[in-house]
């Protein structure tokens, strides 16, 4: 039988997100990998997936998906599961961190990898941008510290929401990249509950398939090394 | 009765995506004025509402909710209304242009609006991120007239979604803000399914009621001028 689910991936890229969601959900996917450094990004097939050229992207029964956090939203809605549900009292804190996530910390992310997207290839302007974007991100990370204590029980629980997912990740590709960066600013050890998140993660089974299927080590949110992956590659 | 809401808000600010999200849906709320001059963004009582001291806030019986995706996504949720609900094959179509209006029209936008919280007070280091980032809103929005007319049926529909409510504020604001920049780069007649969307919206009485509460205008969407609001300043 053919998976319903067909997520078009990058190792270590957003799709890890997708992909950890699928497996903790336990549903079936075929994965097809994206040759970014071939181009394929700017594919007129894969513009005709996503319009803005960017990972993740997962085929549906119910239409092509994309961004990240539309993504989690959509599978968690569809099999009731990582998220509470629509009738929760905890769905809207839930929906508020997922969007914070999305746009704040995600999009602060994004400009600290591509920050020519944004100010050029001017050397300076480009430092001056990270110097701003790293005080900014540790700003957010205490904010969702801060936040997991206060009662939040989707980024504090036993069991992983799609919050966790999401920012497990996020907080993984903030140990390694930019590669060609100073990295000193970001110290798991300033955020106990949401290290304690990463390592609780690190034991599902559900990361441990992701690990094998894109080679991101034994401890891929709390002691990160770069991707070794069996296909493909990161950047 | 008290009604079951409470919106924080400032005129023309995000907090009216909130308001027109509850007037279509006929939702009784109440409305607290922001000082934002006053500096009651950065005041521990809002801080506690918003830790981010952002707006909008919406106080609700289930917990108190910020973001606007968010936000948007728990009353149409709840109420039925404006987006098509967990078991319709549009639901996924909305999800992912809401999280894109949110992440990277929303996100850009912000930076446009607040450069000194990305590059510092250095005018040619803002002039160059203003430059990138009013190319990128141009993209943006051709991405959404294509998104629209390519069976877009949640941004090109007679009823208004949470997509319209939250992409027609966006568009107002490119007309009219940073007051201090050049805004020619933004032509509404380069989108002429977005525009329509936009006249559209002006003849709903949830735009009137708007209207009056913020002072926004005759034509607040496809013609926008400052606010005038009745009480408070949208700066």
């Amino acid at each position: 039988m053919t998976p319903s689910y067909r997520l078009h991936y990058a190792p270590d890229n957003a799709s890890l997100v997708i992909r950890l969601a699928l497996e903790e959900m336990q549903q079936p996917y075929e994965t097809v990998l994206i040759d970014r450094r071939g181009g394929a990004l700017d594919s007129p097939a894969y513009r005709s997936l996503n319009p803005q050229g960017l990972i993740p992207v997962l085929e549906t029964p119910a239409g092509t998906l994309f961004e990240t956090g539309a993504i989690l939203l959509w599978l968690a809605d569809r099999h009731a599961a990582l998220l509470p549900m629509a009738d929760s009292p905890d769905r809207g804190w839930t929906l508020k961190w997922l969007f914070f996530l999305s746009n704040t910390l995600h999009a602060d992310l994004r400009m600290l990898f591509y920050p020519q997207k944004y100010i050029g290839d001017d050397l300076a302007q480009q430092d001056t941008l990270h110097r701003h974007l790293t005080a900014r991100l540790t700003t957010h990370l205490s904010t969702l510290e801060r936040a997991a204590s206060d009662g939040g029980i989707w980024l504090a629980a036993e069991d992983p929401s799609i919050l966790d997912l999401y920012l497990a990740c996020l907080m993984r590709w903030m140990a390694l990249y930019p590669m060609s960066r100073d990295r000193s600013w970001f110290d798991l050890a300033d955020y106990p509950r949401l290290s304690a998140m990463l390592h609780r993660l690190e034991q599902r089974p559900a990361t441990a398939a992701a690990q094998t299927a894109e080679g991101l080590g034994s401890a891929p949110f709390t002691a990160p090394v770069y991707a070794n992956p069996p296909e493909g590659s990161a950047t």
